[in-house]
């Protein structure tokens, strides 16, 4: 049996829209996806922890990387810097591992330009009025904060077309299985099952 | 909610790669997807209902409905022959139905070049040898029965990189599973997306 080279997931969602949540729901049925862990120069918030959650590093550091070409995509969002370690992701898909990156749009469009085959997903909320009521419930984020982020979400729903799958998160259950359907079956392109099986089916054909 | 267009499903599969298995599995837990029902010349097998295998006809009837343009497709097959009905078909579609066909390479061929979208699974058994052993287990054909599905088995495998999907079914959960998968993943694509939450969407949206 051939490894195939890994798929590359991304994740897109307005905040509050319950990406967290469907993703930890995957990983937990899903062994074979792993995480993209970001750098960030934003401080933790509760229960996160470093390695598992981001790499934490200041400012000057985060800098200095991007200097060293270490981000394969990065992108500052209100006021604080996200980037994917390059080197890391090529590891893993050399090693046949999928790779899901929780990463915004720009991120996305960078992501894309540099690799084949790239799988988009973006998470929708049922509606403005439930994502305000999400965003709200959280009751971690100022007034401001929660206007800023309603706006983006509109922004981030006109570009709703532009991704390969739209999963619409208004019944949890099933959107956890939508998102665990659409990494299996990515999985099982003609493409990647005649390298995975390329032994067992040549063996099986007219000249085997 | 805007109901758009069904899905046409072709399963593809050698005889005793487990296609009736498989699909039988798929339809007990996705209702919205209905199987094509063919009509057929060849005799009932034991415990094929009329109706819900196959419409079993003569072979004068169904020269009559090929000459009247019934069928989508059809195909003589070890002397007898199957097909299917487009104006079934065109109204199940048009309803929002998933339409599931079971019909050969040949089948396939013609209904690809009639619609768009179509998805392609081809289910390969684990091996020729492992083929051979079911075939057998079945004690229904004769020794050279056995010996032509063999060498159509090696053929079609010849053709499995044509297809959309490929599940490989040498583990009958995790076949089912993947089958399961591929048909709810393709539901979520962004186009059928859009259309399904068109007025959810654009409400979203910055000029919603």
């Amino acid at each position: 049996m051939v490894q195939p080279s890994g798929n590359i997931y991304i994740v897109i969602a307005p905040s509050g829209a319950g990406k967290t949540t469907l993703v930890s729901a995957l990983l937990a049925v899903d062994p074979a996806v792993q995480l993209s862990v970001s750098y960030t120069t934003r401080a933790p918030r509760e229960g996160e922890v470093e390695g598992t959650h981001y790499h934490f590093v200041g400012r000057e550091q985060f800098l200095a990387m991007i200097e060293a070409g270490d981000f394969l995509e990065y992108a500052e969002v209100y006021g604080n810097y996200y980037g994917t370690s390059a080197a890391w992701l090529r590891e893993k898909l050399a090693e046949g591992r999928d790779i899901l990156l929780e990463i915004d749009w720009q991120g996305a469009e960078q992501v894309r330009r540099l690799f084949d085959g790239v799988i988009t997903i973006f998470i929708a909320p049922p509606s403005i009025n439930e994502l305000e009521r999400r965003l709200r419930g959280r009751a971690t984020d100022s007034e401001e904060v929660i206007q800023r982020r309603l706006a983006e979400a509109r922004s981030e729903v006109d570009r709703a077309a532009l991704y390969d799958y739209i999963v619409v998160n208004d019944d949890i259950e099933r959107a956890k299985q939508d998102l665990i359907s659409i990494i299996r079956a990515e999985r099982l392109h003609g493409t990647k099952q005649m390298l995975r099986y390329r032994d067992a089916l040549s063996r099986m054909g007219s000249q085997g």
